[in-house]
C-alpha cells in the first residue's frame, strides 16, 4: 500500500531533458503517492519535498522552501555544492550501492593491470608489427597507491590486494584496512607517493583536494610512475600532467574525468600517446538498480529523517 | 654441503644460445656438485643425468642413454613431445609455481576486464575523439569461461570469481571448483561454450585439443563473445578465427600463442583491427624464481626418484 505524503512532489533535474523523462519514468513506479516532475516545470513550489539531481544549475533549488533532502545521482557531491545558491542546511544524499562500487573496482583493476603489464607499449609494438617480450614483476612486486578509502577506494584497494598488488591507500583519516598500507592526511602524502609506481584517485572534490594532482605531487612519485584519475577532472592540473609526461616523470595517465565533459574535440589529451581517455565511465550509475536505490533511500529519508548514505555538506563530502 | 651424484652432468637446450649460457649461469650456483652445459656441447654423453630444455630440436636427447628425466622451462610439455626421437619412458617434469600462476591470473583478469569492458571500443572511439559512454552489465551479470582447469586455469577462474565474474569453466574430468561452475570432458563442452560471453583458452596441446578453437566451436558460443587464447598457437584455427570476426560471430580476440613464433611480419593478425596481439607474455618464467624452480625440482627428483610437477607423456600434459 502506498503512503500520501502531504507534500507529494519529487523534482528532478539534469543536464540532458532525455534523462530527466527517463528518470521520471524509473522512479514513478517505485514511488507510489509521489508526483515526479521536472525540477523546471515543479507545478506547487510549495509541495516539493525532494531533489534528485545530477549537475543541477545555478538556483534549481531556491523555489522550493520546504525541501526535505536533494539526491544526488551519483556518489560525489561537488556538483551540488557548486551551486551558488544552495539552500544552507538541506541534507544531501548521496547514491551509492553495490552495483557503483563492482563497477568503480572492475575499472580500477582494469587500468592497473593495463599499466602493470604494459599494455600502452605492447599496443605500439602491434602497429609496428614489433615482437617484443619483456619481463615485468609480478603484481606482488608492484606498488600501487590509492588516494581517497571510502566506499569506491576501500573496495577497489581491496580488489587490487586480491589480485596480489602491494596496496597503499592514503585517506583523510588513518584507520585499519586489511593487507592495504595506510597513510593519512597531509602529513601522510609524501611517505604514501614516495612508494606508489601506480597511482588511482579516488577522492572526492573539494577545496582540500581540488588541483591536488599537480607537478609537486607528481615530483614524489617514483620516476615512470602512472596515474589512473577516476575522482573528478579538476583534481588534476592538466598543463602539469602534459609536463610530467613529457619529461618522462610520468610513463602515462589514464584519465575517466576532465574538467570539461564531454572532453572538448581539441583537447590534446585526446591524441596524447601516453594518456588513455575514457568518457566518465568508470562507474556509471546502472539504470535499473540506481532507481531503485533513489527511491529506497528517498523512502527511508522520509519515514526516518535519516539515511546510511548522507553527504557531510560541511565536509564537502 | 653439496652431494657429489655419480652422473654429473646437466645439460640445456633452448632456441637462442645467448639463452642457454643465461641459464646454466643462473642454474649453476644453485646445483653445486654439478656441471651445467649446453646439450650441443655436453662432454661425455655417459655422464648426462638431466635435460633442461624450451622447444628442443628433434634428437636433443638421442646421444644420452643415463637421462633421468627431462625438465621442461615451462608449465606445457607440447614442446618436448614434439621430438620425433623423444626417448620412451624418460619422465618429463613441467617448471610451475606461484610466479608462473600469479602471472598468469595477472594476464587473465587483465584481458577479460578488457573485453568485459570494451576498451578497444573505447580506444578507437579516443582515437576518433568520440565521447561516447556506454552502459555495460557489471562483472555479476557477465559469463566467462575457461578451458583446461589446471594450474593456471584453476587459479586464473579463482580470480575471476575475486573480480565478480559469473565463471564457469571447463576440464577433461570434473571436480568441484569453489565458485565455478564447471563442465567437463567432450559431453560437456556444448553447454559450456553456449554460456561463455567471454572464453579464455588455457588447456595444454595435445592430439585431444589441437585446433578446438574452430569454427564450430565458435558457432556454439553466444554471438558477439570475445576469446582470448593463452594456451599455445595450435589450438586455433586461424582461418576459422577470421571468419567469425569477419561475421560478428566473435566481437574481438586477444592471442598470446601462434602457430609460428614470433608471429611472421606479413601475419594479418598484426594488423586486424578486432584482434589483440600480444608476444607470449601471459606467463613468462621469471628469471630468478624459475630457475630456483628448476633447481629444487632436479635435486628432489635425483633424491626421491619423483616430484609433484611430474608430466604424464601418455596423457600428453
Ligand atoms: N569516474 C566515475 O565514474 C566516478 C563514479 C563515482 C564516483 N566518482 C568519484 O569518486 C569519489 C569518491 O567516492 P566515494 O563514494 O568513495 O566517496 P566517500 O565514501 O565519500 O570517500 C571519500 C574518501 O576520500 C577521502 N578524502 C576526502 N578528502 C580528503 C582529503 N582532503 N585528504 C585525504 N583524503 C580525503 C576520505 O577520507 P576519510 O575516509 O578519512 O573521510 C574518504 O576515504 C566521488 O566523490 C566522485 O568524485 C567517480
Ligand atoms: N601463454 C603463456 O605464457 C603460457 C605460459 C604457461 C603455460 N601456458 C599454456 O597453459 C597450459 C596449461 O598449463 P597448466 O599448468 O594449467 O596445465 P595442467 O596443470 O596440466 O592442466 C591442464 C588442464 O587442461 C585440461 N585438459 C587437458 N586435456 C583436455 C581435454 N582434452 N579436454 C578438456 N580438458 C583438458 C586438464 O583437465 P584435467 O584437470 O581433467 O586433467 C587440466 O585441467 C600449458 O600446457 C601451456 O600450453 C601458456
Amino acid at each position: 500500500m502506498s503512503t500520501s505524503p502531504e507534500r507529494a512532489t519529487i523534482v528532478v533535474s539534469l543536464p540532458d531533458a532525455a534523462k530527466i523523462a527517463w528518470w521520471i519514468d524509473q522512479l514513478a513506479p517505485l514511488l507510489p503517492g509521489w508526483t515526479l516532475r521536472p525540477a523546471d516545470d515543479p507545478g506547487d513550489p510549495e509541495a516539493v519535498s525532494y531533489a534528485v539531481v545530477w549537475r543541477p544549475a545555478d538556483g534549481t533549488f531556491t523555489p522550493f522552501p520546504h525541501l526535505k533532502a536533494i539526491v544526488s545521482l551519483g556518489a560525489g557531491i561537488d556538483h551540488v555544492l557548486a551551486d551558488r545558491e544552495l539552500p544552507p542546511g538541506v541534507p544531501i544524499i548521496r547514491t551509492v550501492g553495490a552495483d557503483l562500487t563492482q563497477r568503480m573496482r572492475e575499472y580500477v583493476a582494469l587500468h592497473v593491470l593495463r599499466h602493470h603489464r604494459q599494455m600502452p607499449l605492447i599496443a605500439a609494438n602491434q602497429r609496428q608489427q614489433r615482437w617484443a617480450q619483456q619481463v615485468v614483476p609480478p603484481a606482488t612486486r608492484r606498488r600501487v597507491g590509492v588516494m581517497g578509502l571510502g566506499n569506491l577506494g576501500a573496495s577497489a584497494a581491496a580488489t587490487l590486494v586480491g589480485l596480489g598488488f602491494e596496496t597503499l591507500g592514503w585517506a583523510r583519516t588513518p584507520r585499519p584496512l586489511e593487507g592495504v598500507e595506510v597513510h593519512a592526511g597531509p602529513a601522510g602524502l609524501a611517505s604514501f607517493l614516495a612508494r606508489c609506481e601506480i597511482l588511482v584517485c579516488l577522492l572526492p572534490l573539494t577545496p582540500a583536494t581540488e588541483n591536488i594532482l599537480d607537478a609537486a605531487l607528481f615530483a614524489r612519485l617514483p620516476r615512470g610512475a602512472s596515474l589512473i584519475n577516476a575522482g573528478r577532472g579538476p583534481h588534476l592540473v592538466e598543463e602539469d600532467l602534459l609536463a610530467a609526461l613529457a619529461s618522462g616523470q610520468l610513463r602515462h595517465a589514464t584519465l575517466d574525468v576532465f574538467r570539461q565533459e564531454p572532453l572538448p574535440q581539441a583537447h590534446p589529451f585526446w591524441h596524447h600517446p601516453d594518456i588513455t581517455v575514457t568518457p566518465h565511465v568508470a562507474s556509471l550509475i546502472d539504470p535499473e538498480s540506481g532507481s531503485r536505490i533513489v527511491a529506497a533511500n528517498i523512502q527511508h529519508f522520509e519515514t526516518h529523517g535519516e539515511v546510511a548514505d548522507l553527504a557531510d555538506a560541511a565536509r564537502g563530502y
